[in-house]
């Protein structure tokens, strides 16, 4: 079996080899500082007892799991702390895949390449469904795609690469045609912290027990090297993500555990806040520019992509090696993300120099 | 697609919630403090700069696998750290599984759990192959199971749970084999650290092309709950187990990673010397009450474990909660490990309370 690898390392590895100064605008990790108590939480984990440098339960540290599930407002068992965001959809996609509901993925395109490679990974057969223009859910499309062979939906709001949120009513269109087929849906809701629209209303709000929530920590508290992500799964499907989980990675490490659930007590709402100003902020700066370089774009309402298409200029692997030869910005192909955005470049807006990949956008497409 | 749950959470949950006063024997955590630069790498690493937080490399720190690599003696491109051994030992089996080799999964009986736990996850089929008496690899059987449908051996030396240290004459015999119907051999090395014959040779020492070498630090560093292990993994071999590594966990934890590093660099071999003579000493108070009880045993040559059989008390589970209840003694039922060694239980030595879990056995065996 061949699976698919994700070109961000690949990109990354391009851009960090280049010549002159590249402004990094390909990778997911937040620039900003982590909150004070992922700092503190380390520390004091540091010099804790050693019987707390052993094994915690496989589906997460019971202090972590309840205070997610308090969050959450569901009950804690149906929570597992998993190594970031991506084991918790690769948990879902599985269990949905070991069942006798068929092997088909449908997935909407543009897509999360992870998606993709998970589903052929796991002998999945994918479907692609185009995202509306501004990249919404077609409702209608999405749920045509759903049939007896469909054993997984996946959908990603706020949307990586779009910036698209989601319709709560679309998102439950999807899970009611999905349930008359036997079918899970998984909704990854990694970047729920980054709504600028305010419409953000999570799947969970739907109770449904053919949805599986995946969230993390990874993006709302910048850290990303921790891999602290979770699954909320419906009670009957619970035991045997929780045995893959076991099976897979035995349980997720935890001086990284400890620390995010210090973070979750001690970190004020402020400090989202800022992050979500940060980001408004750096939109306002990149629309700008993608208006001066008369680029096409959608202006994100969540997530903290740009999605652009510039004239004569169509975003393959080739060019967007040129951009950061030529104009010294890093972004991702768009056809990294399916097929319905291969004209298009993904700029991740995680960089204090922003203002200044904005510049350089200008002065290289107004040539 | 049902897969086995390993019973050791529910032998260790039962033995938290019984009364009276119980010397856990289950669980494979070491009792002992892991080398300082692991609590100081965590200070560091805490104090470390924001981007120091975000993803490291998928494969691992670029340190850390050279320092493994270094150690080791192998290319690091060779080298990929996951999330403990258990992940490794899940990307080799995967790795073998996903090729055009067949389903068949051969393992050594008794057997670790997790081992027929991954197989059956994977859709391989299983044929458990008897240890000799001693625990010690029987060549002339295992290679007669392998054949055409053969996609992997999994070898597990120093034991779990007998304590067997293969001679790598039996490892070689079958890697011959194996490389003769084109399958692959997981040599899960984990217990590296502990070998008491000095008999102990890696499997890389054949350099051979159909091997892939499982290890980690959870037990020679006493962190079992960090989740740092690492696969090395033949050239041809390698690209698709990063590719999978990638897609399911997309890199292991780094604040971890980096106090691992640390510990590498500045642990001294003393520090591995004493856990090893804190064994030994167990061993023997172990074996003398086995002796006193009149039980069978052998006495292992590496790791930390001893399988032990009482006359007239087999080591069901249902014994060995009477085990945990009557005498306060908690340890593995035998069945837990394949069939080979229903009548055992196994007992792990990582507990200070070892001679009094000894004292406690012989009295109520004595009776």
């Amino acid at each position: 079996m061949d699976y698919q690898t994700p070109q961000f390392f690949h990109v990354m590895q391009y851009a960090d080899d280049a010549d002159g100064d590249i402004i990094d605008m390909v990778s997911g990790n937040p620039d900003w500082e982590p909150p004070a108590a992922i700092r503190e939480g380390l520390h004091e984990y540091a010099d804790s007892d050693a019987d707390e440098f052993q094994y915690p339960p496989s589906d997460g540290l019971q202090s972590l799991r309840e205070e997610i599930a308090a969050r959450r407002n569901v009950d804690p068992d149906r929570v597992i702390v998993t190594n970031g965001t991506s084991e918790a959809n690769y948990l879902g996609m599985a269990r949905a895949l070991d069942g006798d509901c068929g092997d088909g993925v449908v997935l909407i395109d543009p897509v999360y390449p992870y998606y993709t490679g998970k589903a052929s990974m796991l002998g999945g057969d994918t479907r692609l469904v185009e995202a509306n223009r501004d990249g919404g859910l077609d409702t209608e499309a999405t749920c045509e795609a759903i049939d007896d062979d469909t054993a997984v939906i996946v959908l990603n709001t706020p949307n990586n690469p779009t910036g698209a949120v989601y319709d709560l009513n679309a998102v439950e269109a999807v899970v009611e045609t999905a349930a008359d087929h036997n079918a899970i849906v998984v909704v990854d809701e990694v970047y729920d912290h980054f709504d600028f629209s305010g419409d953000f209303e999570s799947a969970l709000m739907l109770d449904a027990d053919n949805v599986i929530i995946t969230s993390g920590v990874s993006k709302s508290m910048a850290i990303t090297g921790f891999r602290i992500g979770y699954a909320v799964v419906p009670p009957a499907l619970v035991a045997a993500a929780k045995t893959r989980h076991m099976l897979v990675n035995v349980t997720t490490s935890r001086p990284a555990q400890q620390a995010v659930y210090e973070a979750y007590r001690e970190t004020d709402p402020d400090y989202y806040a800022d992050a979500r100003d940060r980001l408004e902020s750096r939109i306002e700066s990149v629309t700008a520019a993608l208006d001066a370089a008369g680029a096409d774009y959608t202006k994100p309402d969540g997530a903290f992509y740009v999605l652009a298409r510039f004239d004569d200029f169509p975003g393959t692997m080739a060019n967007v090696k040129t951009l950061i030869d030529e104009a010294g910005v890093a972004g991702m192909p768009g056809a990294t993300f399916g097929s319905a955005r291969e004209e298009w470049i993904r700029f991740a807006l995680v960089t204090p120099r922003v203002e200044a990949a904005a510049e350089r956008l200008i002065d290289y497409f107004a040539d």
